[in-house]
């Protein structure tokens, strides 16, 4: 019924040359003529257009869109899965990692889980257009906030071709047009669920260029995104640590980005160590390559020799490499000695660093030192500590007494992610449909004058 | 009182050796060794460090200092007078021009000036460490956001040298450190009110360096600046265009700009037209040299006819130059024929363009082409209408029935503002000590595994 409904307002869009169904149609993906900066600037202009439309349209409209996607990627599970394979087959004969080439491959439940995924934003709340914080001034002006989208979003991605559609899904819901820098590696996978996204559009009767693939493996068409900062509003990469550095040093466009999860559990003198001992098993092994993993425990003088030793234990029955600090090695012996570089490092793997500190203040101050400002989590049983931790640590999620795994959109109920933000401007943490919004003051009048 | 706390809370600040007083004492300033950028590098590593302490500080600490650094600048108003003497003597000397000059003096009400605005500011309330949006999920874990500080805010403004006290000011409640970077015809007057700032600082407590100013006219300073994104998560440029041009095309550091401030009134087919004429005459002529001054007018093609023959009077009375699209030609005569450089200029200027629009649609589409996303009203008595130019107008203030004068920091209630923001990302409009402020999540568990 949305989509019948969506359908028929169709004919309320305008639709201008540059952004009609003759360019783009959904069997004749665009044709790359010219040099790849025009290319990509021809398509950052008609996203920009494309946006204006995306912005106003209503939410019956978006969710009709994200559902005849869902249904569209179904059906086409046959093509999607035989452009897949073509894209194994290239990555494996041109070597690709065993890691890679998982996060390359689409399996039936992958499909199913990015229609899943689709349905499920088309069930979170549309955060545009809202009007909040309406108060009277004394010039006797209503004044408010409204939140709007941000307008063209950049995405430049790695490997996993889902992103394609989570990516598109999220953005379509906020109202921001996007462009899609997937990895070459990834491109005919990519295609074949662009070509989804396309029908959904025009099916309900949106520009298919809120939503357009770079349809080059030119390494110059990200240089083109990064410059052009009159079509694009902000980047966000998503992949491994080389990309993000590249975007952030060279975009001339604002950049939300997630760096390192250099996360840390501190016990505090007065933790329940039964408590402590859970979560800081938890935080560590419940996955290793997450970024809400802890890369280092730190831990109270006062407790440590009670707790270490069964802690410790129970890591290395795990299988989980301990390197840590001398005080340390004095208590549980059989683990290495911490160097430098293991506080500042980002294992993604079954290793910890653990490491005693005197008191909370060397404990905020090593995540200060040593941190990325991720997700840090205290364990104590005193609320004055547990206050403390909260209000000067400043990562993006600061937990008392849980695990760092919780720090993750689906776990905070932002429905999905697009990412999580280690920056300090804009948005903090998991990325979800708000963080894609920005808020403009409204002003509502009777005929005031200054 | 509240000044003997906070001195009396002192010795809780963590002192370390390189925020100590020793470095920088009140009367002798830091002398500038070495080469500029090691030099700017040394004041981002200061920075930083006194940023940890001022987040933490309690609001009365805060405020004491702001009220402090009042009271010296009052008293210190004869070597503020006198140093800010030597920079307008240097000034003529340089055949600087009278507008600059006039916003180089300091006059004694100028000094009295700057002391109320750090008074209002204590007034204001902190917004540092306010939890709010708690909710428990269905884990248990209870979630909730932390405003916390930006962190150091690097601010580079031309000229005024009552900036130096105002971004302090601000930047000092919202508990961030900030590097000032003023211009060099103004650097006897800020090291003066500086000299005050660090006063306050110190005797309150805080580290000296929580508000630095860049001793050396050397343009490379900037540079560094720009550069230094491990040291400074912020700059606010305020000037002109050129330097902000400079700034956003250089910069490492994610930037909160304004830009221009091509402001529209719409007049809607359903205007009532004695509270449109009052809207669009007070929106130009109250102040001409300001951004929220409009530039253009937009007038519905409907009541051209009735509206702007009065309307053009009044402004030939007033002595606004009119230059206007072909259709007001024929209606108003004696004014000159717009050219499409109009339609994107900001006169900041006794001038208006006028152009006769057919629709409501081809108003916002005019804005979205010409207009620099600022602050745009429309005067209508239809509420769809109304609306409409609400949700679909991108700028970062949108009216109905008001005039665009009030885009204003005073006038919104932020008390005050360091700049306003045409930007997308982070914060829009008048900038307040919200908008040196984010967001972290903090997650309240009892133990919580996933």
């Amino acid at each position: 019924m949305r989509r019948r409904s969506a359908v028929a307002q169709a004919s309320d869009i305008v639709m201008n040359e540059a952004v009609s169904k003759k360019e783009f149609s959904p069997d004749s993906p665009s044709r790359i003529e010219g040099d790849v900066e025009s290319y990509v600037l021809g398509l950052g202009k008609a996203a920009r257009k494309a946006a204006r439309v995306l912005a106003s349209a209503d939410t019956d409209k978006k969710n009709a869109a994200l559902e005849v996607i869902a249904s569209r990627l179904l059906e086409s599970a046959d093509a999607i899965n035989e452009a897949n394979a073509v894209d194994m087959e290239a990555g494996r004969a041109r070597n690709l990692d065993a890691a890679l080439l998982d996060r390359l491959e689409l399996t039936p439940a992958r499909i199913q889980g990015m229609a899943d995924g689709l349905r499920q934003i088309v069930a979170l709340p549309d955060p545009i257009g809202e009007i909040t914080d309406l108060q009277t001034r004394p010039s006797g002006i209503e004044l408010g906030k409204m939140r709007m989208p941000l307008g063209v979003i950049g995405i430049i991605y790695e490997s996993r071709p889902n992103v394609t559609a989570d990516a598109a899904g999220l953005c379509l819901k906020s109202g921001n047009a996007v462009l899609l820098r997937g990895g070459s590696e990834a491109l005919q996978s990519n295609l074949a669920i662009a070509r989804c996204i396309r029908q959904g559009l025009l099916e309900v009767g949106l520009p298919a260029e809120c939503v357009q693939l770079i349809e080059t493996v030119d390494r110059s068409a990200v240089g083109a995104m990064l410059a052009m900062s009159q079509y694009i509003d902000v980047i966000i990469p998503r992949g491994g640590r080389g990309l993000i550095e590249r975007v952030a040093n060279e975009s001339k466009v604002p950049v939300i980005k997630h760096l390192d999860g250099v996360c840390h559990v501190y016990i505090d003198k007065d933790a329940d160590l039964e408590m402590a001992t859970a979560i800081a098993f938890n935080a560590k092994t419940d996955r290793y390559g997450v970024c809400n993993a802890i890369e280092t425990l730190l831990v109270h003088v006062d407790v440590a020799a009670e707790l270490l030793p069964g802690l410790a234990q129970k890591y290395l029955q795990e299988g989980v490499e301990l390197r840590v600090c001398e005080r340390t090695q004095a208590i549980i012996g059989q683990a290495s000695a911490a160097t430098e570089e293991d506080w500042y490092a980002e294992y993604l793997a079954p290793i910890l660093s653990i490491r005693i500190v005197d008191s909370i203040h060397q404990a905020i101050d090593h995540i200060a030192k040593y941190g990325s400002a991720h997700t840090e989590s205290i364990v104590t049983a005193d609320k004055a500590t547990a206050d403390r931790f909260l209000r000067e640590v400043d990562s993006s999620s600061v937990m008392v007494n849980a695990s760092t795994r919780f720090a993750d959109g689906f776990e905070y109920g932002l429905g999905a992610e697009i990412g999580i933000s280690t920056d300090r401007l804009h948005v903090r943490g998991p990325v979800g449909l708000e963080g894609l919004t920005n808020q403009k003051y409204v002003v509502l009048g009777s005929g005031q004058l200054r």
